[in-house]
């Protein structure tokens, strides 16, 4: 299985995100990707250390500074 | 719905922007997005910690150090 | 042998996957691999200073973000 | 109108660019841009909160290395 | 001659690569390249202030992480 | 001009290269450069606050990886 359709294969569903350089990870609930691994999730929080610091609602993730992408538990 | 597509129904109204390696973010009005994620603000303002640091003006930001867009507040 | 040719020669093995600004590393089982170098792992676990900190499970790399492919041990 | 398109505009005007990992920005006449963001300055200088740092003459900048481009004042 | 055309040259030769935003630097031989200069090495050693500090065996290096490629001495 | 052309008209000449995350530059005649601005450059130097540390003959600079390119002196 290819990683995209993986990816794909979560829309619907909670996904876990950490993006490079920051210390803070983003869970929420993957709406649509695109080929270059844009995310966009809503019910996004910002959490760190397992602790959720932010709610942020709708947010768009750039593709290309995603480190990791992990099915939400 | 396409990460890219939530972007542009963002034109004409308030945007958060995070970029990489940044402590500050931007916040300004979307006037123009493209297919890398670019994206062109006016009114733009440097935030830090949720005060308000610069008025910059009208800035164009580079799509692939982008690592998170959020609708304005 | 192109270095695409070789990653994908390690599909249904363990490999070992640096990224990048990262201290811990991934290793896992290589389910899939596209032309981007993104990587699709099952079993995967964060590994720092040789020593086993997370189960993983599923994870989703982004090849842009990797720095060095290992065929694990 | 679309961010390129801005930064065409500005051929010929100064601009002030944030690198990233940088501390310093650059400022320069904008003499080129490509679909790319690479810029080509003339009469450049590296700045460091506000105060002048070197004269750096012709440079050009990459542009996926690009924070934030800004018309100058 | 153009870069990748030096770095296809070094087919069976020692190669030494600096990665970004790494301390230690890769030596070994040179497999295979690509045009995106992703890596295939063998003989691979991880290299810090001159000094050997594991063997790594077979590594694939993502291109657009690499900072510089030198001949082997 | 644009940018790519600028550094063409280089070849054959010494330049400056300032790479990300990096806290030395690359001094050397420019050689080969291609439409990603990977650099070829020969007889080069590592130089850290104007002082020549390191010789490194031919080496190959990755595009996306340079902040900067300026002629040399």
């Amino acid at each position: 299985m290819l990683p995209n359709q993986m990816v794909k294969s979560l829309i619907g569903k909670e996904v876990r995100v950490e993006m490079k350089g920051e210390e803070s990870e983003l869970v929420g609930k993957l709406e649509g990707v695109d080929d270059y691994m844009n995310l966009y999730l809503t019910n996004a929080t910002e959490v760190k250390n397992g602790e959720k610091i932010r709610n942020l609602g709708e947010i768009v993730l750039r593709g290309n500074n995603i480190i990791l992408i992990q099915p939400g538990e």
